[in-house]
C-alpha cells in the first residue's frame, strides 16, 4: 500500500486553501493544451475502441448486461455494461465497506486523490464519453466532464477532509476533581453512515455527481452510482478507474460499483429504499426527486431538482454586450444546463441605455439578434449548442411554440445525424405564470413584460422561492436599486449574478469559489459544494477509559 | 448596540479551540461554591418568588395563559405563562427574523454568548426551576441543568461559528483567460434556513434544548421554543434573559419566543408542521420522534429518542470499584437519564475478578449491594436519587417487577410529599428479549445472562443498532477482547466507555469532549455536538458582478 496521502498532500492542502479563499483556483487545468501531446488522440481512439463491445469492468460478475445508449450526435455506442440486481450489489458495497470504513481518513483521503488525478489524466476518453452520450459539444464536455468536474470532486473532498481532521484521533482527557484529578483516555473513530447511492443525470453525469461519488468515499461509506440510463459511460469509466486504484491499494473494489440499468427496468427506487442505504444522492427531476423526499425515512438525501432561472432587466450601459451575453447563456448546451436562464422580466415601457431608450420590443429583438449572430456560422453554432440530449427535449420545444408570441424561432442545425436546436425565444405578458413559471428544460426561454423592475426582481424572487431556481441575473445601472434586490434574492436562496458582460456567464458555477444550488428553495434540499453536502455523511464514535497513569 | 462579539471574544476562542482539543475544559463553573456569594440563595428566593403568580414575559401580548407545573418534590408551582396560538407566534418569528437573518455573523454570536454569560449568572434560580420540574436533585440540577448546559450551548455556538466564519465575506476572483482577466467581485450571504422549532423534554428541559437554541440562534434564524408541559419554567428563564439581550442589542425579541402548552391541547404537530418553520429539534419519545420522521418534509430535523444502554461485564480487576461505580450510574437522578444504563450482560458462568470467581448471581448481588450501600444514608439517598419526574415512571416501575427476578426491589424514599423510587434490579435470561430490550425508562435495570462476554457483546451492539443507544460500559481485562469490541460499538454508533471506577460515570456526556448520541443508531437521528448538527441550518447565497477595475 502506498502512501497517496502524502503524494498528493499538496492537491488536498491547495484545495483547502482555494475552498476557504473562494478566489479563481482551479486544480485541473481546462485547457486541452496543457495536456501530454496526442492526449486527445488517444482519448478519441480509445473511446473508438469501446464502441459496440461488452463494457469490462474487472471484478464484476453479473449475469446480465444492459446498455442502450445512443449519441445526440447520431450513432448508437453499442455498449453493455454488467448489470448486477439490487441485492448484489447492496450485498457487495456492504461487505467492501466493512474494511473500508476502518481504512483511516488519510488512507481513505489519498486513494480518492489519487483516483481524481487519474481521472485527470483520462479526460479526454470521458470527453468523449461525455459529448456521445449527453450532446455537449467537444469543448465543453471536456471542461465540463472533465477538469471542471474532477475539481468539484475534489472540492467535496477538501471539505469532508476538513470536517474530519477537526476530529481528534487520541486524546487525553484530565478533569480536576478537588484534590485528585480524573482522566480519561479517549479514541474518536469516524464512523460511516451507510452505503451511499449516487443517482446521475443525463446532460452532467460526472459533474453533477463527482462531489457526492468522494464525499461518501472519503467518509469512509461504500459507493453504489446509479448512472442515467442514457449516459452510463463517463461514470462507467469513473468507476473502473476508482476500482483500479481501490485494488492496488489492497481493498475490495466494490467500494465503488457500477449500477447501470434501462429506461424500461429501472432500479432506482428499489437501491434508494434498501435499508441498508443510508446516504442518497440525486440529479434529475422534481418529479422523483419529490418521490425521493417522501419515501426516504431516516437517510440522508440531497438533491438537485428543476427550478426557473430568471434575468430582470432594468438598464444598461452596455446594451449589445448585455444582448451577446444573455444570448450566449441561452444558447450554451442549447440551455440543457440547470443554471441556464429561462425567464428574462423587461419593462413594458422599455429600459434605458447606453444607446439611448430601448423598448420591451427592442430588448426582446436585442437578445434575438445577438443569438443569430452567435450562431450565424455553423461550426461556432454546433459548439456552442452541442446537440439535444433527449428527443423529449425536441417535443418540448415544438409544444412551447405555442405559449406565446414567437420572437426567435428555434431551427435544427445543418449536422447530418445529430438532434439539434436553437434557442427558442417567446414574448409573453406578466400574467402567463402557466407559460413561464414552469421549467421547460431546454433552449425555451420568455421575455416577459411587467411593469417595472420592481416587479421583475419581485416575480423573480417569488418563482425563486416557490419554483426554485439555482442562478439568477439583474442588469441594472442603479445603484440603489440593486442593493435592495440582493436582500431578496438572498431570502430566495438564488445565487445572483449582476450586470454580467464579456466572457463569463450567468451558467457557470466556478470550483472552490461559487456554491453550487443554495439548498434553500425547490431547485434542491442541498448545496452541493459546503459542508452541510459532507459533515453528515459521518459520525464519530468515543472510546474512553481510565488513563493508564 | 454595543459590541459584544468583541466583549466575548475570548469565550469563542476559547471554546473552538477546547472543541478541537476536546480535552477536558469548561466555560462555565460546575462549582457552586465559585459563584457569588449570596447568589445560592438569592436564587431561591427569587424562584419563591415566581410561584403562585403569572409569569412575566415582557414583550408577548397573548390572550390566553397555560401553565400547570407540578414539582416532582410536591407543590405545584402554580405559575401560568402567556400563550400565543400557533399562527401567532410563527408570524412574529418571521418578522422579527428578517432583521435577524441580516445581522451579521458576528453580531449574532456577540448577542448568543451575552445571553450565555447572564445565564450562567442566573444558574442558582434556573437550578431551582430545573429541581421542581425535572424532580433533579439540587446539586445536579445546579450543574446539569446550569453550568453544564450553558457550556453545551456554547459548544453548538462555536460549531456554528467555525461553519459561518470559514464562508468569506467579500472576495475579487480573478480568472486568467487568455491575454486578459476576468475580475468579478463577489459577496457571500449566510441566508438562514427558517423559523426553528427547538423541543423541550421534561427530564433535561435545558441541557437538551441549549445545543438546538444557540445553534439557530446565530445561524440567523429566529426561534419558537416548544417547552414539555412539565418543565415550562427552566426554558421560560432563559427565553427571558434571551428576549431581554435582543431587545437591549436593537432587535424585535420575538427572535425568541416561547410557545407553552398543555398536555390536553398540545401544540407541537401544529408548530412543526407550520410551512414556515424550517428546522425543528426534538428530544423526547420515539413515538413522537416517529411522527416527526414520518411527517415533516423538507425540514431540517434534529431527533433525541429512546434507546437501551448496555454494560458488558466480562472481568475485572476492581470488583468492588466497579459495582460501586454501576450502582451509581444505576442510582443517579433514578435512572432518568438518557444515558443511565439499563441492561446488564454478564456471563452465567461468572467472571474473574480480583477477588475470585465471582458467580452471575454474586455479581447481580455486589451491584445490588452497591446500591443498598450507596442509598443507605437517607440524605445522600435524596441527593442521588432525586425524585421521579413523571407518575408514568413510577406505575413503569409497578409493571416492571414481573419481568424477571427481583435481584433488588424499588422502593421509596421517606421525603415527604415527593414521588421518589429507589432501581428495582431485575435478573432474566439472555432470551428474554421482550423484557430487557425495550426501553423502560426510571430506575428500572437488568442483569442478563449470556453465555460468554462475546454473546454480551454481541447482543450489547445489535440492541445499540436495533433499538438504539446513547451509551455502553464494557468491563473486560483481557485487551485483545476489548479491542474485538471496540469494532462492533463503533458500527453501531454508540460511546463506550471501558472499565470505569471512581468519580467517573458512563451516564456522564462533557461538553467541548464527548459527542453527545452519535446519530447512527435509532437513539437519535444526530449528534448534538458536531458540525453536521450545525452546518445545514444556514444556506450561502454569492451575489456576484464585474470587479469595477
Amino acid at each position: 500500500m502506498s502512501d497517496l496521502y502524502q503524494a498528493h498532500r499538496a492537491l488536498l492542502d491547495g484545495a483547502v486553501e482555494a475552498s476557504r479563499q473562494r478566489g479563481f483556483w482551479a486544480a485541473f487545468s481546462e485547457n486541452p493544451k496543457t495536456y501530454a501531446e496526442g492526449a486527445a488522440a488517444e482519448g478519441k481512439a480509445a473511446f473508438a475502441a469501446l464502441l459496440n463491445a461488452p463494457f469490462d469492468l474487472p471484478g464484476v460478475a453479473a449475469a446480465d448486461r444492459v446498455g442502450a445508449e445512443v449519441s445526440p450526435f447520431g450513432p448508437a455506442l453499442g455498449i453493455t455494461y454488467p448489470a448486477p440486481d439490487v441485492a448484489a450489489l447492496v450485498a457487495a458495497g456492504e461487505k467492501a465497506g466493512a474494511a473500508w470504513a476502518e481504512a483511516g481518513v488519510e488512507t481513505r483521503v489519498g486513494i480518492a486523490l489519487e483516483i481524481l488525478a487519474r481521472l485527470n489524466k483520462a479526460s479526454f476518453l470521458i470527453a468523449e464519453a461525455v459529448e456521445h452520450t449527453t450532446g455537449q459539444a467537444g469543448p465543453m464536455a471536456f471542461q465540463a466532464g472533465g477538469p471542471h468536474a474532477q475539481d468539484r470532486g475534489l472540492e467535496a473532498v477538501a471539505y469532508a477532509w476538513q470536517e474530519m481532521a477537526r476530529v481528534p484521533g487520541a486524546v487525553r482527557w484530565e478533569k480536576p476533581a478537588g484534590r485528585s484529578t480524573i482522566r480519561l483516555d479517549k479514541d474518536f473513530h469516524v464512523v460511516p453512515r451507510g452505503v451511499g447511492l449516487v443517482i446521475g443525470c443525463a446532460t452532467f453525469p460526472t459533474w453533477n455527481s463527482y462531489p457526492a461519488l468522494f464525499a461518501d468515499l472519503v467518509t469512509g461509506n461504500a459507493v453504489i452510482v446509479k448512472p442515467h440510463p442514457a449516459a452510463i459511460l463517463p461514470l462507467a469509466l469513473t468507476v473502473r478507474v476508482a476500482r483500479e486504484v481501490l485494488a492496488e491499494e489492497g481493498f475490495d473494489p466494490d467500494v465503488v460499483q457500477l449500477a447501470p440499468d434501462t429506461a424500461e427496468r429501472p432500479i432506482t427506487k428499489d437501491l434508494a429504499a434498501h435499508p441498508s442505504v443510508g446516504i442518497v444522492d440525486f440529479t434529475g427531476s422534481s418529479v422523483f426527486g419529490g418521490w425521493l423526499r417522501e419515501n426516504l425515512r431516516d437517510k440522508l438525501l440531497f438533491t438537485e431538482e428543476a427550478g426557473v432561472n430568471t434575468i430582470v432587466i432594468s438598464s444598461t450601459k452596455a446594451f449589445a454586450a448585455m444582448c451577446q451575453n444573455v444570448a450566449f447563456s441561452l444558447s450554451l448546451y442549447s440551455g440543457q444546463m440547470c443554471t441556464a436562464p429561462q425567464t428574462i422580466f423587461v419593462p413594458a415601457g422599455g429600459i434605458a441605455t447606453d444607446e439611448g431608450h430601448k423598448s420591451f420590443e427592442e430588448v426582446a429583438r436585442g437578445i434575438a439578434g445577438a443569438v443569430d449572430a452567435l450562431l450565424a456560422e455553423p461550426a461556432r453554432a454546433a459548439a456552442v449548442l452541442g446537440a439535444i440530449q433527449s428527443s423529449a427535449t425536441l417535443a418540448r420545444i415544438e409544444a412551447a411554440r405555442g405559449l406565446g408570441r414567437i420572437v426567435r424561432d428555434s431551427t435544427a442545425l445543418q449536422v447530418e445525424g445529430a438532434r439539434t436546436a436553437t434557442p427558442l425565444i417567446l414574448a409573453v405578458d406578466a400574467a402567463e405564470t402557466g407559460a413561464y413559471l414552469e421549467e421547460r428544460f431546454g433552449p425555451i426561454s420568455f421575455v416577459v413584460a411587467v411593469a417595472d423592475a420592481a416587479e421583475g426582481v419581485a416575480r423573480a424572487t417569488a418563482a425563486a422561492r416557490e419554483k426554485g431556481a439555482i442562478t439568477a441575473a439583474l442588469y441594472s445601472v442603479d445603484e440603489a436599486e440593486i442593493a435592495s434586490a440582493v436582500p431578496a434574492y438572498a431570502r430566495a436562496g438564488v445565487a445572483l449574478s449582476v450586470n454580467l458582460t464579456g466572457g463569463i456567464y450567468v451558467n457557470q458555477s466556478a470550483a472552490f469559489s461559487d456554491y453550487h444550488v443554495s439548498g434553500a428553495n425547490p431547485a434542491g434540499n442541498a448545496c452541493l459544494t459546503d459542508a452541510a453536502f459532507v459533515a453528515g455523511r459521518f459520525r464519530v464514535v468515543c472510546v474512553r477509559r481510565p488513563a493508564a497513569a
